[in-house]
């Protein structure tokens, strides 16, 4: 259990936007997004919501924590996976609507079906021919999820 | 103005995470959100979100496009500025919920307060500390906002 942490208030747009402190929103749903990034090869790794408590156990332990919005609870990266993500640096944007992390991760993979990132897909031709097609960046998978996840969950 | 583009349908679990079609998720407000990246350096330089209409534009013109929640419109990233980003990739996530995209960025800066990235503010310690003291890790800002933007917009 950890108590309540109060983050700097928002204030003024001017100390939201050019001041010294972590004034982070969170949307009508106590949530803020966060972006995580290989610190090693700057890949994008993941995208994930993080609520206070995420942000405030996230930044206490140096390890990533998340709200998942599915199943309502707070998780720790890894808990279930082994694969972990140290957190290196702690970024918000201008706004501070939107985290990024720079992580570490063990394990090697940060995507739920094995794969090294969430973003293993990509558009096949960005033009006028909207044809959708996804080309798979990633040949292969780092797990097999049947393997690491038990069912129903 | 450009006819209505119908995405793919979300039909299954295994299309969505595992198929080879872009079957983009808006939520109850209609939006995707969409990282940034340069795809040079592949530092992160925004985030924001896209309504269907900026997805297919962005997609169909290869310029980002996106949906301004304050503003409540679409608007072409640069129209004001000259910063315009042209897509060089367009990725997608596992649960196809999120986009990120690669993009070579013209006049140099993304954030509308001048600096490269909106991620320009690092918290300095990731520990037990909670001070919430932000570093800036610009130290410059690329351009003059005051100079850029017209007032009241």
């Amino acid at each position: 259990m950890t108590e309540d942490i109060i983050f700097p208030d928002r204030n003024s747009l001017d100390e939201i936007e050019e001041g010294d402190l972590l004034r982070p929103k969170f949307d009508e749903k106590g949530l803020i997004p966060c972006i995580v990034q290989d610190v090693e090869n700057r890949e994008i790794l993941m995208f994930a919501y993080m609520n206070k408590t995420a942000l405030q156990s996230s930044i206490r332990t140096g390890l990533a924590h998340f709200y998942s919005r599915s199943r309502k609870k707070q998780w720790k990266k890894g808990e279930q996976s082994g694969n972990f993500q140290r957190i290196v640096s702690l970024q918000i944007d201008c706004d501070q609507d939107c985290i990024l992390i720079k992580v570490k991760i063990e394990g090697g993979a940060s995507c739920h079906l094995g794969y090294r990132s969430c973003f293993f897909r990509e558009l096949g031709d960005v033009s006028e021919k909207m044809d959708f097609k996804l080309n798979f960046i990633e040949r292969e998978k780092v797990f097999n999820p049947e393997d690491v996840y038990k069912k129903n969950n």
